[in-house]
Protein backbone atom coordinates (compact mmCIF):
# COMPACT_ATOMS: atom_id res chain seq x y z
CA UNK A 1 0.00 0.00 0.00
CA UNK A 2 2.08 3.04 -1.01
CA UNK A 3 0.77 5.98 1.11
CA UNK A 4 1.42 9.61 0.54
CA UNK A 5 2.63 11.15 4.24
CA UNK A 6 1.70 15.10 3.83
CA UNK A 7 3.76 16.89 7.15
CA UNK A 8 6.36 13.91 7.60
CA UNK A 9 8.20 16.12 9.19
CA UNK A 10 5.98 16.33 11.82
CA UNK A 11 6.31 14.90 15.19
CA UNK A 12 3.32 12.38 14.52
CA UNK A 13 4.58 12.16 10.79
CA UNK A 14 7.84 10.86 11.12
CA UNK A 15 6.80 8.18 13.89
CA UNK A 16 4.15 7.16 11.15
CA UNK A 17 7.10 7.11 7.97
CA UNK A 18 9.07 4.98 10.19
CA UNK A 19 6.60 2.46 11.51
CA UNK A 20 5.10 2.52 7.46
CA UNK A 21 8.75 1.56 6.29
CA UNK A 22 9.51 -1.00 8.76
CA UNK A 23 6.27 -2.90 7.91
CA UNK A 24 6.23 -4.63 4.55
CA UNK A 25 3.14 -4.34 3.41
CA UNK A 26 3.21 -0.37 3.14
CA UNK A 27 5.69 1.92 1.05
CA UNK A 28 5.20 4.86 2.54
CA UNK A 29 6.10 8.67 0.69
CA UNK A 30 7.46 11.39 3.22
CA UNK A 31 6.27 14.83 1.74
CA UNK A 32 8.35 17.53 2.86
CA UNK A 33 8.87 21.10 2.66
CA UNK A 34 12.47 21.40 2.65
CA UNK A 35 15.60 19.92 1.34
CA UNK A 36 17.40 19.12 4.51
CA UNK A 37 14.77 17.10 5.64
CA UNK A 38 14.59 14.09 3.09
CA UNK A 39 17.76 13.03 4.15
CA UNK A 40 16.40 11.29 7.02
CA UNK A 41 13.19 9.47 5.57
CA UNK A 42 15.70 8.11 2.74
CA UNK A 43 17.64 7.00 5.58
CA UNK A 44 14.49 4.78 7.14
CA UNK A 45 13.53 3.62 3.21
CA UNK A 46 11.02 5.59 2.48
CA UNK A 47 9.93 7.24 -0.76
CA UNK A 48 10.56 11.09 -0.72
CA UNK A 49 8.63 14.29 -2.44
CA UNK A 50 9.72 17.70 -1.84
CA UNK A 51 6.36 20.38 -1.80
CA UNK A 52 4.57 22.02 0.27
CA UNK A 53 0.58 22.50 1.43
CA UNK A 54 0.79 26.39 0.92
CA UNK A 55 2.09 25.69 -2.73
CA UNK A 56 0.24 24.51 -5.59
CA UNK A 57 -2.86 22.00 -5.64
CA UNK A 58 -0.98 21.00 -9.37
CA UNK A 59 2.02 19.54 -7.17
CA UNK A 60 -0.04 18.40 -4.52
CA UNK A 61 -1.55 16.04 -7.23
CA UNK A 62 2.17 15.43 -8.61
CA UNK A 63 2.94 13.96 -5.41
CA UNK A 64 -0.08 11.99 -4.42
CA UNK A 65 -0.22 10.65 -8.09
CA UNK A 66 -0.10 6.26 -7.59
CA UNK A 67 -0.56 6.43 -3.98
CA UNK A 68 -3.28 4.12 -2.63
CA UNK A 69 -3.76 6.52 0.54
CA UNK A 70 -3.13 9.83 1.81
CA UNK A 71 -2.47 11.12 5.42
CA UNK A 72 -2.61 14.52 6.10
CA UNK A 73 -0.91 14.98 9.61
CA UNK A 74 0.63 18.82 8.47
CA UNK A 75 0.13 21.63 11.02
CA UNK A 76 1.66 25.00 10.98
CA UNK A 77 2.40 24.58 14.60
CA UNK A 78 2.35 26.43 18.10
CA UNK A 79 4.69 29.03 17.64
CA UNK A 80 3.01 30.67 14.43
CA UNK A 81 0.21 32.67 14.07
CA UNK A 82 -3.59 31.99 12.97
CA UNK A 83 -2.37 33.64 9.61
CA UNK A 84 -0.59 29.96 9.09
CA UNK A 85 -2.93 28.04 10.99
CA UNK A 86 -5.63 29.26 8.22
CA UNK A 87 -3.40 28.55 5.40
CA UNK A 88 -1.92 25.23 6.68
CA UNK A 89 -4.51 23.50 8.97
CA UNK A 90 -7.22 24.63 7.28
CA UNK A 91 -6.19 25.76 3.59
CA UNK A 92 -3.44 23.63 3.54
CA UNK A 93 -5.62 20.18 4.15
CA UNK A 94 -8.63 21.06 1.36
CA UNK A 95 -5.80 21.86 -1.06
CA UNK A 96 -4.75 18.18 -0.35
CA UNK A 97 -8.14 16.72 -0.76
CA UNK A 98 -8.19 18.52 -3.65
CA UNK A 99 -5.10 16.84 -5.23
CA UNK A 100 -6.31 13.44 -3.89
CA UNK A 101 -9.06 13.73 -6.21
CA UNK A 102 -7.19 15.22 -9.06
CA UNK A 103 -5.03 12.53 -8.54
CA UNK A 104 -7.56 9.88 -8.21
CA UNK A 105 -6.77 9.01 -4.41
CA UNK A 106 -9.43 8.02 -2.55
CA UNK A 107 -8.27 7.13 0.80
CA UNK A 108 -7.47 10.26 2.77
CA UNK A 109 -7.10 10.09 6.70
CA UNK A 110 -7.02 13.27 8.60
CA UNK A 111 -5.40 14.19 12.01
CA UNK A 112 -7.45 16.43 13.40
CA UNK A 113 -8.17 17.61 17.35
CA UNK A 114 -10.16 16.50 19.94
CA UNK A 115 -13.62 17.97 20.09
CA UNK A 116 -13.70 20.08 17.57
CA UNK A 117 -16.70 18.88 16.12
CA UNK A 118 -18.38 20.34 19.00
CA UNK A 119 -18.69 24.07 19.12
CA UNK A 120 -18.99 24.03 22.77
CA UNK A 121 -15.87 22.20 23.19
CA UNK A 122 -13.77 24.94 21.02
CA UNK A 123 -10.66 26.32 22.59
CA UNK A 124 -11.12 29.29 24.44
CA UNK A 125 -7.55 31.07 23.62
CA UNK A 126 -7.69 29.68 20.18
CA UNK A 127 -10.73 29.19 18.32
CA UNK A 128 -9.75 29.97 15.33
CA UNK A 129 -7.54 26.76 15.78
CA UNK A 130 -10.21 24.70 16.65
CA UNK A 131 -11.93 26.02 13.83
CA UNK A 132 -9.61 25.30 11.23
CA UNK A 133 -9.11 21.97 12.23
CA UNK A 134 -13.49 21.11 12.23
CA UNK A 135 -13.76 23.37 8.89
CA UNK A 136 -10.93 20.92 7.34
CA UNK A 137 -12.79 17.92 8.61
CA UNK A 138 -16.17 19.45 7.28
CA UNK A 139 -14.96 19.73 4.18
CA UNK A 140 -13.32 16.08 4.27
CA UNK A 141 -16.81 14.84 4.74
CA UNK A 142 -18.56 16.54 2.38
CA UNK A 143 -16.25 15.28 -0.43
CA UNK A 144 -15.92 12.18 -2.31
CA UNK A 145 -13.43 11.14 -0.65
CA UNK A 146 -13.21 7.98 1.42
CA UNK A 147 -12.36 9.87 4.57
CA UNK A 148 -10.89 8.60 8.08
CA UNK A 149 -10.62 11.34 10.54
CA UNK A 150 -8.78 10.80 13.70
CA UNK A 151 -9.68 13.14 16.38
CA UNK A 152 -6.72 12.65 19.00
CA UNK A 153 -6.71 14.44 22.21
CA UNK A 154 -3.74 16.13 24.40
CA UNK A 155 -0.85 15.34 22.19
CA UNK A 156 2.52 13.56 24.51
CA UNK A 157 5.55 12.45 24.02
CA UNK A 158 5.50 9.40 25.43
CA UNK A 159 6.21 6.04 24.05
CA UNK A 160 3.28 4.37 22.78
CA UNK A 161 0.91 2.32 25.09
CA UNK A 162 -0.68 0.01 22.12
CA UNK A 163 -4.10 0.89 23.78
CA UNK A 164 -6.75 3.43 23.05
CA UNK A 165 -10.20 4.08 23.34
CA UNK A 166 -12.21 5.41 20.28
CA UNK A 167 -15.84 7.27 20.22
CA UNK A 168 -17.60 10.03 18.73
CA UNK A 169 -16.95 11.99 22.11
CA UNK A 170 -14.35 11.29 24.75
CA UNK A 171 -13.09 13.24 27.61
CA UNK A 172 -10.01 15.07 26.75
CA UNK A 173 -7.33 12.85 28.14
CA UNK A 174 -3.83 12.25 26.70
CA UNK A 175 -2.67 9.79 24.34
CA UNK A 176 1.06 9.19 22.89
CA UNK A 177 1.91 10.87 19.65
CA UNK A 178 3.20 7.25 19.30
CA UNK A 179 -0.37 6.37 19.03
CA UNK A 180 -1.74 8.24 17.02
CA UNK A 181 0.82 7.16 14.71
CA UNK A 182 -0.20 3.22 15.10
CA UNK A 183 -3.94 3.83 15.05
CA UNK A 184 -3.28 5.87 11.73
CA UNK A 185 -1.54 2.98 10.49
CA UNK A 186 -4.30 0.43 11.58
CA UNK A 187 -6.39 2.40 10.33
CA UNK A 188 -5.17 1.97 6.60
CA UNK A 189 -5.53 -1.08 6.78
CA UNK A 190 -9.09 -1.41 8.10
CA UNK A 191 -11.63 -0.53 5.42
CA UNK A 192 -14.54 -0.40 8.30
CA UNK A 193 -12.57 2.80 9.39
CA UNK A 194 -13.72 4.38 5.86
CA UNK A 195 -16.48 7.46 6.90
CA UNK A 196 -15.99 7.53 10.29
CA UNK A 197 -14.68 10.36 12.86
CA UNK A 198 -13.93 9.68 16.24
CA UNK A 199 -12.11 11.44 19.34
CA UNK A 200 -9.31 8.97 19.91
CA UNK A 201 -7.42 9.23 23.49
CA UNK A 202 -5.04 6.31 25.18
CA UNK A 203 -7.38 3.48 26.63
CA UNK A 204 -7.39 0.05 27.25
CA UNK A 205 -8.24 -1.68 24.23
CA UNK A 206 -5.45 -3.04 21.62
CA UNK A 207 -5.83 -0.76 18.60
CA UNK A 208 -6.85 -3.08 15.69
CA UNK A 209 -9.72 -4.01 18.22
CA UNK A 210 -10.67 -0.64 19.20
CA UNK A 211 -11.52 0.33 15.40
CA UNK A 212 -13.18 -3.05 14.84
CA UNK A 213 -15.33 -1.76 17.46
CA UNK A 214 -16.08 1.86 16.39
CA UNK B 1 -39.39 42.60 2.62
CA UNK B 2 -38.51 41.96 5.93
CA UNK B 3 -34.69 42.63 5.63
CA UNK B 4 -31.86 41.34 8.99
CA UNK B 5 -28.65 42.92 7.84
CA UNK B 6 -25.59 41.53 9.82
CA UNK B 7 -22.93 43.98 10.42
CA UNK B 8 -25.34 46.76 9.99
CA UNK B 9 -22.50 48.91 11.88
CA UNK B 10 -19.96 48.63 8.73
CA UNK B 11 -19.36 50.87 6.15
CA UNK B 12 -21.46 48.99 3.83
CA UNK B 13 -24.16 47.74 6.25
CA UNK B 14 -25.22 51.44 7.89
CA UNK B 15 -25.94 52.89 4.16
CA UNK B 16 -27.71 49.83 3.43
CA UNK B 17 -29.91 50.00 6.26
CA UNK B 18 -30.15 53.77 5.79
CA UNK B 19 -31.26 53.07 1.78
CA UNK B 20 -34.02 49.74 2.90
CA UNK B 21 -35.77 51.96 6.14
CA UNK B 22 -35.95 54.62 3.36
CA UNK B 23 -37.97 52.50 1.04
CA UNK B 24 -41.12 51.36 1.87
CA UNK B 25 -41.09 48.28 -0.08
CA UNK B 26 -38.23 46.90 2.67
CA UNK B 27 -38.20 46.47 6.29
CA UNK B 28 -34.31 46.46 7.52
CA UNK B 29 -33.50 45.09 10.70
CA UNK B 30 -30.15 46.14 11.94
CA UNK B 31 -27.64 43.83 13.83
CA UNK B 32 -25.37 44.91 15.54
CA UNK B 33 -22.90 43.98 19.01
CA UNK B 34 -23.83 46.85 21.80
CA UNK B 35 -26.27 48.91 22.93
CA UNK B 36 -24.92 51.90 21.88
CA UNK B 37 -25.00 50.97 17.99
CA UNK B 38 -28.83 50.84 18.45
CA UNK B 39 -29.54 54.72 18.49
CA UNK B 40 -28.75 55.52 15.02
CA UNK B 41 -30.63 52.72 13.33
CA UNK B 42 -33.46 53.38 15.92
CA UNK B 43 -33.66 57.10 14.52
CA UNK B 44 -33.59 55.48 10.96
CA UNK B 45 -36.95 54.13 11.43
CA UNK B 46 -35.37 50.53 10.99
CA UNK B 47 -35.43 47.40 13.55
CA UNK B 48 -32.91 46.35 15.79
CA UNK B 49 -30.96 43.57 17.04
CA UNK B 50 -28.46 43.09 19.61
CA UNK B 51 -26.47 39.97 18.55
CA UNK B 52 -22.75 38.62 17.52
CA UNK B 53 -21.70 36.51 15.00
CA UNK B 54 -19.26 35.68 17.56
CA UNK B 55 -22.05 33.99 19.88
CA UNK B 56 -24.50 30.87 19.61
CA UNK B 57 -26.13 30.25 16.53
CA UNK B 58 -29.49 30.32 18.29
CA UNK B 59 -29.17 34.24 19.00
CA UNK B 60 -28.74 34.69 15.22
CA UNK B 61 -31.42 32.22 14.45
CA UNK B 62 -33.63 34.30 16.60
CA UNK B 63 -32.52 37.47 14.92
CA UNK B 64 -33.14 35.63 11.87
CA UNK B 65 -37.02 34.86 12.45
CA UNK B 66 -39.70 36.14 10.45
CA UNK B 67 -37.16 37.79 8.08
CA UNK B 68 -37.35 37.43 4.17
CA UNK B 69 -33.57 37.57 3.40
CA UNK B 70 -30.50 38.05 5.49
CA UNK B 71 -27.28 40.20 4.10
CA UNK B 72 -24.18 39.37 5.55
CA UNK B 73 -21.82 42.39 5.74
CA UNK B 74 -19.63 41.53 8.77
CA UNK B 75 -15.90 41.88 9.30
CA UNK B 76 -13.68 42.13 11.15
CA UNK B 77 -11.93 44.84 9.79
CA UNK B 78 -8.44 45.68 9.14
CA UNK B 79 -7.57 46.71 12.43
CA UNK B 80 -7.90 42.88 13.77
CA UNK B 81 -5.84 40.01 13.19
CA UNK B 82 -6.11 36.85 11.08
CA UNK B 83 -7.92 35.19 14.30
CA UNK B 84 -10.74 37.54 14.11
CA UNK B 85 -11.29 37.51 10.38
CA UNK B 86 -11.49 33.45 11.04
CA UNK B 87 -13.75 34.14 13.64
CA UNK B 88 -16.03 36.53 11.90
CA UNK B 89 -15.51 36.62 8.17
CA UNK B 90 -15.36 32.69 8.38
CA UNK B 91 -16.91 31.36 10.90
CA UNK B 92 -19.54 33.98 11.62
CA UNK B 93 -20.62 33.80 8.16
CA UNK B 94 -21.06 30.38 8.36
CA UNK B 95 -22.86 30.39 11.64
CA UNK B 96 -25.34 32.99 10.24
CA UNK B 97 -25.95 30.55 7.67
CA UNK B 98 -26.97 28.52 9.44
CA UNK B 99 -29.28 30.60 11.72
CA UNK B 100 -30.27 31.35 8.78
CA UNK B 101 -31.49 27.23 7.62
CA UNK B 102 -32.44 27.25 11.50
CA UNK B 103 -35.03 30.10 11.19
CA UNK B 104 -36.45 28.82 7.39
CA UNK B 105 -35.09 32.26 6.02
CA UNK B 106 -34.02 31.01 2.28
CA UNK B 107 -32.48 34.22 0.72
CA UNK B 108 -28.87 34.85 2.09
CA UNK B 109 -27.01 37.91 0.22
CA UNK B 110 -23.24 37.38 1.57
CA UNK B 111 -20.37 40.32 1.01
CA UNK B 112 -17.22 39.04 -0.38
CA UNK B 113 -14.10 40.54 -2.25
CA UNK B 114 -13.04 41.10 -5.48
CA UNK B 115 -11.16 37.54 -6.88
CA UNK B 116 -11.28 35.52 -4.44
CA UNK B 117 -12.93 32.22 -5.97
CA UNK B 118 -9.12 32.83 -8.16
CA UNK B 119 -6.56 31.52 -6.00
CA UNK B 120 -4.00 33.25 -8.24
CA UNK B 121 -5.85 36.27 -7.30
CA UNK B 122 -5.44 35.66 -3.11
CA UNK B 123 -3.76 38.76 -1.32
CA UNK B 124 -0.28 38.02 -1.44
CA UNK B 125 0.35 40.38 2.03
CA UNK B 126 -3.39 38.50 3.86
CA UNK B 127 -3.88 35.36 1.71
CA UNK B 128 -6.12 33.96 5.06
CA UNK B 129 -8.35 37.09 4.47
CA UNK B 130 -8.91 35.69 0.79
CA UNK B 131 -9.37 32.66 1.82
CA UNK B 132 -11.83 33.36 4.64
CA UNK B 133 -14.30 35.43 1.96
CA UNK B 134 -13.74 32.53 -0.32
CA UNK B 135 -14.40 29.67 2.06
CA UNK B 136 -17.29 30.90 3.41
CA UNK B 137 -18.77 32.24 -0.24
CA UNK B 138 -18.25 28.20 -0.66
CA UNK B 139 -20.16 27.16 1.86
CA UNK B 140 -23.04 29.15 1.50
CA UNK B 141 -23.01 27.64 -2.08
CA UNK B 142 -22.97 24.15 -1.03
CA UNK B 143 -25.82 24.95 1.36
CA UNK B 144 -29.59 25.05 0.51
CA UNK B 145 -29.72 28.90 0.76
CA UNK B 146 -31.10 30.82 -1.84
CA UNK B 147 -27.48 33.13 -2.40
CA UNK B 148 -25.96 35.78 -4.03
CA UNK B 149 -22.35 36.75 -3.84
CA UNK B 150 -21.73 39.96 -4.64
CA UNK B 151 -17.50 40.26 -4.47
CA UNK B 152 -16.72 44.46 -4.91
CA UNK B 153 -13.16 45.50 -5.82
CA UNK B 154 -11.98 48.21 -4.10
CA UNK B 155 -13.90 49.89 -1.34
CA UNK B 156 -13.85 53.82 -1.39
CA UNK B 157 -15.90 56.12 0.52
CA UNK B 158 -17.10 58.11 -2.51
CA UNK B 159 -20.81 59.07 -3.24
CA UNK B 160 -22.53 56.23 -5.24
CA UNK B 161 -22.22 56.69 -9.02
CA UNK B 162 -25.37 54.41 -9.58
CA UNK B 163 -23.21 52.33 -12.17
CA UNK B 164 -21.74 49.30 -12.20
CA UNK B 165 -19.98 46.65 -13.89
CA UNK B 166 -20.65 42.99 -12.63
CA UNK B 167 -19.56 39.86 -14.17
CA UNK B 168 -18.00 36.45 -13.05
CA UNK B 169 -14.37 37.84 -13.72
CA UNK B 170 -13.25 41.36 -13.54
CA UNK B 171 -10.14 43.50 -13.17
CA UNK B 172 -9.28 45.08 -9.75
CA UNK B 173 -10.95 48.56 -9.80
CA UNK B 174 -12.86 50.90 -6.89
CA UNK B 175 -16.35 51.07 -6.06
CA UNK B 176 -17.77 53.34 -3.28
CA UNK B 177 -19.33 51.27 -0.85
CA UNK B 178 -22.62 53.45 -1.59
CA UNK B 179 -22.69 51.66 -4.81
CA UNK B 180 -22.29 48.08 -3.13
CA UNK B 181 -25.20 48.99 -0.57
CA UNK B 182 -27.04 50.16 -3.53
CA UNK B 183 -26.49 46.81 -5.74
CA UNK B 184 -27.43 44.98 -2.15
CA UNK B 185 -31.30 46.18 -2.29
CA UNK B 186 -31.30 45.68 -5.82
CA UNK B 187 -30.27 42.56 -5.61
CA UNK B 188 -32.75 41.72 -3.04
CA UNK B 189 -35.65 42.65 -5.16
CA UNK B 190 -34.29 40.19 -8.57
CA UNK B 191 -34.82 36.59 -7.75
CA UNK B 192 -32.56 36.40 -10.89
CA UNK B 193 -29.70 36.95 -8.90
CA UNK B 194 -30.55 33.90 -7.00
CA UNK B 195 -27.39 31.34 -7.71
CA UNK B 196 -25.39 33.69 -8.44
CA UNK B 197 -21.82 34.88 -7.59
CA UNK B 198 -20.13 38.31 -9.48
CA UNK B 199 -17.28 40.13 -9.06
CA UNK B 200 -18.44 44.07 -9.00
CA UNK B 201 -16.96 47.38 -9.90
CA UNK B 202 -17.89 50.53 -11.29
CA UNK B 203 -19.18 50.84 -14.47
CA UNK B 204 -21.15 52.04 -16.61
CA UNK B 205 -24.73 49.97 -16.40
CA UNK B 206 -27.20 51.44 -14.28
CA UNK B 207 -27.52 48.70 -11.26
CA UNK B 208 -30.66 47.13 -12.08
CA UNK B 209 -29.76 46.54 -15.63
CA UNK B 210 -26.56 45.32 -15.16
CA UNK B 211 -27.96 42.48 -12.83
CA UNK B 212 -30.34 41.46 -15.22
CA UNK B 213 -27.38 41.12 -18.03
CA UNK B 214 -25.85 38.98 -15.05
Amino acid sequence: MNVLVIGANGKIGKQLVEKLADDSGYTPKAMVRKEEQLQQFEDMGADTVLADVEGAVDDLAAAAKGMDAIVFTAGSGAQTGADKTMMVDFDGAVKSMQAAEQAGVKRFLIVSAIGVHRREKWMEKAPYYSAAKHYADEWLVASNLDYTILRPGLLTNDAGKENIKVDVDLERAEIPREDVANTIKASLKDNGTIGKAFDLTTGESPIELALQNL
